[in-house]
């Protein structure tokens, strides 16, 4: 995290526009939907929107803004996440047992936060070390994203499978596949210094060497995935890693998670349908697959002949004519385990538990979603979850090598 | 359960007061609190508000109001408690997903109900068969009893520990222990036909044989407990059965599940608190124990010197002069297996599934507590939790064989 | 317990002669068979083998034979199996796992006791309370029994399906159930003080009232059994009881555990196949169904309509002419919890730990097994197992209550 | 796997010396230890023995040797592994429940097979295609390693800790800690065609780009592995991954596995003593550190200030002077996610499900250990396992970037 602090004017224009967004995010949601929390993997709406204030409050208010006062000193340990270095906290699984303090009093405790942050980046030209505050935006946004998976993955517990917005999704233009090819060779990887914010974990910037590959031009739809499950890619288990078929018979997978085969008794229908922000919908052969763990990407690249790219591979295909990250659509898994950089350090002090420690058991996903605030991501951003995470926006886009 | 029906204007003045009541219960209580579901044993508020007028629209309204139109046909999946003749229904585990109906949606279907209800008492005479309706009644006090100890047991989970009422305790006068003799021999066991309502359970009424017996005036308190635990009683095998002794260490037991050691992060103090309807309170040494699992019971009992009372003992010993049955303190568990009596047959119908399926792996507890709403509790009434259950108001009361 | 010690030559054949019944049991199973524990609640033939010596050594040659000098001090440790008062002791669910010491070991171990309390008991006259002999003989009795039923449970597991007896087993006779009545009123319950040995669960004798009842001349046989699964026994939840219905559905049961259906690919038949201690056998319509949960039993009697006797009904029908307690066939499953005794005291000593502490959490079982040793049962003896225990040679018989 | 088939009389006498490799390492087991299976993970001596035969019997001699007789076609379904195109299997976590067959049918089974070997491999130069016997032999050696470790894991369940060898170990000469700089740069990974037998997961050889870096010369030795914990490294997340913490914690991890803790009540010492191949010893300080996890093992290395190498550092460090891969020690965790190489492809046939499958979740080691045979092991070796594996003979090397 290299970014140089913005001039405070900007900043606190920024750190506004930010702060509202998420609250965008929930202006749909009652306090009872923004208590909810689904799986211990997930969050409450309500808890995003208290830990992203906890991060202010507690790396940069209270270290930097003399004389502030802590709203709640009980959200201290209420709202930490995971930093060990900032103390006891609350277990992550009981995070929807926190029917106090109600949704009103987290706002309330925005609002005070706010008014401090305001009031501080209001103070400029004081040689205060604003760095943090670009990070706590980052994370912010990085909550913004979570918070709407997480809602997601608990309306998909309710058999009335609500949505989130009312109105209709676009429908996806159909596009033909097309592979890019990338003449490997010695690239380029992670975060340019001084080129703008990112997080640890893309730097330091270092080369790799790629042997030539070929990369598709835009990410598996859900019409290519309705075929491979038609030609039985869930009961094959010669297409699957072992991890990923032991896992997918254990929880009996049969589909991606929000997927509603023909005939299910929450929205009867003759044809697939997909329950997602809108609800349910008519199956968009059309539109990227998403919510697929790692094994079921992996499983479908083995099935189409084809494999995933590597993260490096990826990140070279960015500069190559033709080639759409994609970020507004579905985060792409990776061949490549999420691991350090060489030469990797995290930062300093307590955030140095932001990103490092999490280096290992997970895979890269690249790209962005449409869950993703716009401007959020990058070509060097690396996504992170372990391979049977399915509440994603998580999808996949082909790969292969080079013929000779 | 043989009550017959009321006169319908009296019974609708009872429906009124009954539903009244669950109301008043949840007055302090936020729609994030009504949503909470801390363990699968326990259930929302919101749930139980929903799951009682369920009730009445399905076994009373469908089949005798004319013309009836069901709420939500979405409901009769979404409230069903375990009536395997009704349909299939939500899992239990899952009731806390249920944001969506909000509680403003749960009221809309009480009002609905109850109209259609009072609808149906005001049309007295024509003959109908209402005596479904005083279960259903019984049916709501019996939620009301357990949305309280639900709602108790989800605030416990929250480190602030909240309270449900905002006032002081009252505190218990300090009463001695008497031991009242019991000659045995031939005793009535049992609710009397004709001697208004009571549940299948109580029937058919018969006689048992009881050896003579003493038994406790009062209940266990809160000071004796304590003193039981100074004396080891949680490190020492040698008085609990043995599945209280895997179960205990496996859990970790040292005290009832809302005592506050001394020293508790949560609220400290130098001294024993209680958590409780109240908030935190200094533990009251007169006040009776309770949140006791059967097992802490039995090994209490062990170390007091005596034992626990069968439920014949208990049911005899209300009809001996100086015994209170203390049915506005807590529940007493007793040496009886839940078990059906000689004879005993299930109610007709899907109210069949009410009792009889659950005569095997529970204890029978007698009395009534400080959640039982008044007038619901009766010396035959049979309540029974698992022997691990450590959430409802339960403590005990000593009995011993008599001396030759 | 309250036998009077016999006079020691007798004593010292009868203790000859049930150890070596426990040799004679195992003299078909190779050192491999005899280590494996199939689940936490089994053991393995040879722990059973040092176990049973363990309680000779421990409670009888330690305490009263001068200068007895322990085989191993570790076994002390190793092979306790619950006693609290005796020590830690081996965790139950890792006796497969001492492949050391080895089956030729543990036989010495069993030859240096059986010397020395043969010594023991030569030495008569001498004023030595000899009482916990014949209970260390009862002990290991009921352990022959286990050694059975566990040895059975592990060759389940394997796919080769081993017979634990070559020879093919006796076929049963057709015998038509018949309904004895029995009047009911004050009966005695329990082992009569001098009449030989009973364990303290069996005490005090004391009187039950009864309602008049009718109960069968045999056991539920294999052919009803299959009658009860043709009719959709395993797939109707109004049959079962709660708990039962829950367990039947987790585990996916749909016969008896040891039942082969039609098919099955270890033995391949078109018809019903049993496995038992002679192997893969077909389906005696005539013989007992065994290995039955509670669950089950209960289960099938609601689809017979009729019901499971109280323990207490079934002793009192042992004196009803023409009734067979069938203690050579299977374990009867009775509608009693296994509870104390009304002024039940649990023998001195650490011996104190050998029932009452079981008691909560199971039901009592009446008759006796195939696998019960001769002479072990007795009309007032109990046996007792969790509900869904399957791994017994438990089974059924019906009663029902009087027609008026 | 690009080996030449060896000439048939080496390749004989190459297949007679490793099968009776196996043979001698279970010389000092007794049936019941080779029938032990002490977690999923692990298998049976007997398991092992009889899968590495059925390797020979299934992918060799049934379909190249004419006439071919199956020993046992049960075995077909009791000793495959993994191998979904081979049918189905006996359930992994179940194959210590096979006391039937016996070892010595085992062995019948391993003399009937090597016969049936020989036979085949003297009939050479009929234009065969012998490729497989020499995997088969790999796939044994790689067995053997885990036999022992398997062994050991099993044993150290036994309080009585067994020695797998009586005889006292040798101790290791101190050895000052050096690091060795490697220039980084492009450098072959992989295994180069045509150099013998590779595994397929070793190819293609491809060129990774390093970063200048240095590399120990030695393993870390127990003496370091124990100041690390003097120095509270087991209770300082802060050292840890989150997932290693978090399981370090679940599990209570303390010190290494076989560690025994000064006071231990197996084997009472004042000091640390370590459990191992040779039972219970005096810790070695000079001696190599094993049994460690991931976890553990990048905890150590980042309280050292240093960090884990990666497979390719490891690799090219292969070919610096004074570097020792220690093979005969330890396995070495690196710093390396267990993928594959660009270009990866999996061999043809079932046999192609030999390493490719398991590509996720898991970590490379490198080197080899005390129990891997001699000869099995060489520089582009990739060995793998999950972070929290704990059983292998498996420790680490630190190396850290260079200084500018």
């Amino acid at each position: 995290m290299d970014a140089a602090p913005h001039p405070s004017p900007a900043l606190a224009a920024r750190y506004r526009a930010v702060r509202a967004h998420t609250e965008k995010l929930v202006a749909t949601l009652s306090a009872e939907d923004q208590a909810l929390q689904s799986m211990p993997d997930a969050s409450p709406a309500k808890w995003h929107q208290a830990h992203t204030t906890w991060f202010f409050e507690t790396l940069i208010l209270q270290p930097l803004l003399r004389g502030y006062q802590a709203f709640d000193p009980s959200f201290q340990y209420l709202f930490n996440s995971y930093y060990e270095a900032l103390g006891p906290r609350h277990p992550r699984p009981q995070r929807g047992m926190l029917s106090r303090p109600s949704l009103d009093e987290v706002r309330a405790y925005r609002r005070h936060v706010d008014a401090a942050m305001l009031d501080l980046l209001g103070s400029a030209g004081t040689g205060q070390d604003l760095t943090l505050v670009e990070l706590g935006l980052q994370h912010e946004q990085q909550h913004q994203e979570l918070l709407l998976t997480d809602i997601l993955h608990a309306f998909s517990c309710n058999p009335l499978l609500p949505a989130w917005r009312a109105e209709p999704p676009h429908r996806f233009p159909e596009q033909p596949l097309r592979w890019l090819p990338h003449a490997g060779g010695e690239v380029p990887i992670g975060h340019e210094e001084g080129a703008g914010f990112a997080f640890d974990n893309e730097t330091p910037r270092h080369s790799a060497l790629l042997q030539p590959f070929e990369i598709a031009n835009r990410l598996v739809n859900c019409g290519e995935f309705a075929d491979f499950i038609a030609d039985g890619g869930y009961r094959r288990p010669g297409l699957w890693l072992s991890d990923g078929w032991a896992t997918a018979q254990a929880q009996g997978w049969q589909h991606p998670p929000y997927w509603l085969a023909p005939g299910d008794p929450r929205a009867p229908s003759e044809h697939w349908q997909v329950f997602g922000l809108h609800g349910v919908q008519p199956l968009d052969r059309a539109a990227p697959v998403t919510q697929l763990s790692f094994y079921e990407a992996a499983a479908y690249a083995e099935w189409a002949g084809a494999r995933l790219p590597t993260e490096f591979e990826w990140e070279a295909a960015c500069r190559l004519p033709g080639f759409a990250p994609c970020s507004d659509q579905a985060w792409q898994w990776t061949r490549s385990a999420y691991h350090p950089y060489p030469g990797f350090r995290p930062m300093a002090g307590a955030v140095g538990e932001y990103n490092g420690k999490f280096m290992v058991g997970q895979l890269v996903l690249r790209g962005g979603s449409v869950a993703t605030p716009p401007g959020h991501a990058r070509p060097s951003y690396r996504n992170f979850f372990p391979p049977a995470a399915r509440w994603q926006f998580s999808g996949l886009r082909l790969a292969r090598d080079s013929s000779k």
